[in-house]
């Protein structure tokens, strides 16, 4: 555990709104550090309600939004960003007086916009992005540890409290992340390359095989370890979630879409015009962003990221 | 081990012309599994051969192609399908009457057009492609478990004598492979969807974000778990293969490209208009193609491809 937490006192209360992977893994992960001391959770799905009951992930179930935030000190949305919006303006009137506000949403400056005219005078609103995840979805798919190891972004606006700023990195840093502030838009820039426009190119790739006419879905899937399963991978993630996601970072993702057609079309002309040293000089370029990846502790070393294969896998690195 | 594997005889001499992954897993996995008696390993440069040496990788060193192939009755070329012409040339006269002369090149067309008219009578080619491969390259990256589960692909020509593909078939089953046989122009098809676009995509886009000015190289390595790192992976692959996939699999490749760009500019289309209910029907039709892959075992179901996370990591699926 890094030097400093713990300074700042766990909340009593936190409210989570909304049980999907990440709420169940914050609800899961406060629990497990002792972030929180009560955790209420609440969704507006009576199915996952009844799942998050049986899976006990908090130690109160609240079927009633009011209720779920009426005295939490830390309230978080886990909510598609496009509801966070409507949220906010509906559980304003039952925050506690000093309530800290948050939410895991995957665009910032849009979030902010929503939420923050419907933010009651004495509540504080700290947007927060935790950068973890995998292609599950629901309840059932949180654990404790989703957050160890990973970056978990803050972007209070200007003015923000910067007490309860402390309070929010704090929790993180007891949820296993590390934590980095920055400016709304710009934590909407960084994601459009490093998350927003992947997630676009695999959806769009795996779409594109399964329109093929020649080939049968049948032969992409047996063949599918070339590479495609790796896009299958990112493209299984929550449809609702990442059309929200598009739906609100789109001069970002749109900008950035435009510099990654422009080099796609370089190289495309290059195997047109069987100009092999360009492809060669091009490739061989992107191993350098790989060896970071690694070395900074974003994935692991080992080939094909551990994939089991049995006793006699792959060397370790 | 699958019905009939072990009725074909084993080769008595195997010679495997450059070691780097693929053939470093060959001579290991035919060792292994005793596919051949004798494995005999070549290799352009003088560094890799040493390096080979140290590792023990097969029985026999050879710095001469003629020596290498000399008395074989299997030589499999594991070399970038730019040169497997040349050395096809290069040895014909060395080879054994009877031999069969096989590859691993991940293009068929372009490898059969090449190689054939330098086979010497007697001699049978039977072009494969073992659909497996780490992120990986050298002689250290090889391992005998790499092709156990994975699918290996014979293209052999019309007329291509039966007991030749029968012998190679059992080859690559006692590595541990299914084995498909299919028409070189369709395997090439499949796999311009299945492996070449996915590599194609995966280095436009890590090179993407490495032009980025207003975002520096360590914010989008820090921040890469979004999805990000994934493709840095798959970029990772050796330049050279890649740079020989491209120019000779030209058509199949630039095809699916034009497909993909499609696809992707209707996209680009429903973001910037709004359309969040066509991005929502996108990104739910991929999740099936998903399923596939994981139920027909060409990928884990572990989150995160089973990424180690600590004792506490992601529960089992």
């Amino acid at each position: 555990m890094p030097d400093g937490v713990g300074a700042a006192a766990p909340f009593e209360r936190l409210a989570i709104v909304g049980l999907g992977l990440i709420g169940a893994s914050i609800a899961l992960g406060a629990r497990a550090s002792g972030a929180a001391a009560t955790v209420v959770g609440t969704d507006a799905s009576a199915d996952v309600l009844r799942r998050a009951g049986e899976l006990a992930l908090c130690d109160e179930i609240a079927d009633d939004l009011g209720d779920a935030v009426r005295g939490a000190d830390l309230v978080i949305l886990c909510v598609p960003v496009g509801v966070c919006g409507a949220l906010a303006r509906d559980l304003a009137p039952h925050l506690a007086p000093g309530a800290i506000l948050s939410d895991a949403g995957s665009v910032k400056e849009a979030v902010v916009r929503e939420v923050s005219p419907h933010l009651p005078a004495g509540a504080v609103f700290v947007p927060a992005h935790p950068i973890a995840g995998t292609e599950r979805s629901g309840p059932e798919a949180g654990f404790a540890a989703l957050f160890h190891g990973r970056w978990c972004v803050l972007t209070p606006p200007p003015g923000t409290d910067e007490a309860a700023v402390a309070r929010v990195r704090a929790f993180w840093e007891r949820l296993g992340s590390q934590v980095e502030t920055m400016d709304a838009a710009h934590h909407d820039l960084v994601l459009a390359v490093t998350s927003h426009l992947p997630h676009l190119i695999a959806y769009n790739i795996v779409g594109t095989a399964a329109d093929l006419e020649a080939v049968t879905q049948s032969e992409v899937i047996k063949f599918s370890a070339g590479g495609f399963r790796d896009f299958t991978r990112i493209a299984a993630s929550d449809p609702t979630m990442w059309r929200d996601v598009f739906l609100h970072n789109r001069e970002a993702v749109l900008e950035m879409l435009g510099r990654f057609n422009e080099d796609l079309a370089a190289l495309a002309r290059a195997i047109r015009w069987g100009d092999g040293d360009a492809l060669h000089r091009f490739f061989a370029r992107t191993g350098e962003i790989r060896r970071g990846v690694v070395t900074s502790g974003q994935d692991t070393p080992e080939p094909d990221f551990g994939r089991r294969r049995g006793e006699d896998g792959p060397p370790p690195a």
